[in-house]
């Protein structure tokens, strides 16, 4: 077999190191003759565990100090309910940014819990998918707050502007499949999170890393595994923590810092981005339906002239130890999503199949 | 170093079988090139794990066909809000049946969505802590279900019962720290969920097993992670399930089926129970302050007439490899959490360990 290279969108690759490293202690985990994930999570060892990926993840974006750091269950699904639960207050209305399939669904869930405030942002430029600027988003004066997803995993659509509205403005973000690919300025956000089967670890964790004078205003029918004050209150254990995926999280965190942190992703990140969507735009044969200012780091859906060659490509390609590549069931196409743990090398080995397939069937 | 036996009440000791199994195909599954973590939820290799997981769990307790099994976020703190959430329909009343501290969680949290009447069935003989038998419970005649803790974990108090009230009665039951270890009749309750980290894999995981006609009659505001119809109509994939814990928690269910299933299990944990409770008895040292008829074969909680030769009990256990024995924080003492995973070489340590340390202290 080929090495293997998985370009799942989520759950998704980890890198290699990582999984050794768990492979190696995962029935005996730092001598004690148990795994990390039989013991308890209120043992001394589990929370120097959690503590340091805490520290770690702080470091990696600099999370100011009147941040809170929260590992929730529930996936960004159920953030979304818990944002509306949390966040709205005495207030009716959020502002709801619709930037894609992801910024959609978010809304969706909003309309149990109040009057979401749909902003477009979708347009075309050169008939090329795009999405307006942010000073050209007009936002309520009566929200609660605004809601946006910076990437949009199953377009393939990037806003690389991070937020820049006046100081009053709650902006909450759901960085599910970008968050660590690039430095970002954690101050402008009321609230991060990302759920972490792209970026951070496995299934089944939820980051939130929410301004810390925004808890404590659930509605009262909200769950308390969903209410962000009785997590903080808890650092995160009001209920027991998926312990193995937040383990995993922390050996990913400390992974990014010896590669040399965010500044060195971001740098490897548009690097293998540059190289696929170079091969791209340089070929007749694939096409990406992006405008250049809006495309994904993370995710590059790519369609060839003819539908009917998907099967074909997406077979030869796993023959070749390139696997993943089905574009989502609503887009159909190829997608390659290229997160963190994607070497170049493996964007190297797509871009070389991508000019053979295309030499035999272009 | 000892040969280790971990005591801890949950995260739990899982069937060392299943780790070493896990360990070695934990990057390269199947033969795939990568871990099984590492894949989609949607694609077909994972489905078959899913979906064989599933299988598997309704052989081993002969769940009925109108029976639906989720696999679900949030832990069985989750449910605690989930349950009135989903089930009180145009009910406002619920039965939450009072035996001990979990059971109490659940009423706590279920004050957001009803009236819950509360049934206090805890009660002494000769000075023991004990339940009173099901038919003494006091049922109110317009509750929408009926909700009880089968095995409190942290008091060390089993209803060995199984309920049997008139057909009318939605009973719902968390087995977290129960199930799997006896045979059940599922046809008796309305829904049964227990989170996974004791008898069934990794945090993180929470089962639930549901009566169809009980499905789509959620609260508006219920989020939709926590909508049993929305997970069923999904699969329990609405959104991106833990996959790794689905996938230990299939492991275990397939170790469960080579045992001999649960009419061995049963015979196992009666076995490891006795010789552990018999110890305590026939010791003047030790104590179990439960009544027989409700001592928990799953935890048991046993003090020394000195509690301040706790925590020299504690280390010298742990220096031969008897691990996580102290009490709960409630309770104090010790306990011994003696799940499936437990091999009854593991209970005879620990006698053969009390006696000598009797033997020395007492």
């Amino acid at each position: 077999m080929n090495q293997v290279y998985n370009f799942s969108s989520g759950p998704a690759m980890l890198p290699v190191e990582v999984l050794r490293r768990a492979e190696q202690e995962l029935c005996n985990w730092h001598g004690i003759g148990t795994s990390i994930m039989e013991i308890s999570h209120r043992g001394k060892e589990f929370i120097a565990v959690a503590k340091e990926a805490e520290n770690d993840l702080r470091d990696l974006l600099s999370v100011p100090e009147n941040y809170k750091v929260l590992f929730c269950h529930g996936g960004a699904r159920g953030q979304f309910a818990a944002i509306p639960m949390n966040l709205l207050g005495d207030k009716v209305k959020a502002d709801y940014i619709d930037g894609g399939y992801w910024a959609a669904c978010a809304v969706k869930e909003a309309k149990k819990y109040c009057t979401p405030n749909v902003i477009n942002i979708k347009t075309e430029i050169n008939g090329l998918k795009s999405i307006k600027p942010m000073n050209e988003w007009v936002l309520s004066n009566d929200a609660a707050y605004v809601h946006y997803c910076p990437n949009e995993t199953i377009d393939g659509i990037e806003i690389h502007q991070e937020p820049d509205f006046d100081d009053n403005k709650v902006v909450i973000a759901d960085y599910s499949s970008s968050i660590l690919s690039k430095p970002l300025d954690v101050s402008r956000y009321g609230m991060i999170y990302a759920g972490a089967q792209k970026n951070i670890g496995p299934a089944g964790l939820t980051l939130v890393i929410i301004r810390e004078d925004l808890l404590g205003k659930a509605r009262q029918e909200t769950p308390s595994i969903l209410d962000y004050a009785v997590l903080a209150e808890n650092d995160s254990m009001f209920n027991t923590p998926p312990t193995f995926a937040w383990y995993l999280s922390g050996l990913v965190f400390k992974w990014l810092k010896e590669q040399g942190g965010l500044q060195e992703m971001v740098k490897r990140n548009q690097a293998k981005a540059e190289l696929l969507y170079n091969a791209i735009d340089n070929s007749e044969f694939y096409r990406n339906q992006i405008a250049p200012e809006n495309r994904s780091l993370m995710n590059v859906p790519f369609q060839t002239a003819d539908a009917s060659l998907d099967s074909k490509f997406l077979a030869e390609a796993e023959a070749q130890g390139l696997q993943a590549l089905k574009g989502h069931r609503i887009s159909g196409g190829m997608r390659a999503s290229i997160y963190n743990a994607m070497p170049i090398e493996g964007v190297r080995a797509l871009v070389d199949f991508m000019a053979d397939f295309e030499r035999r069937n272009g």
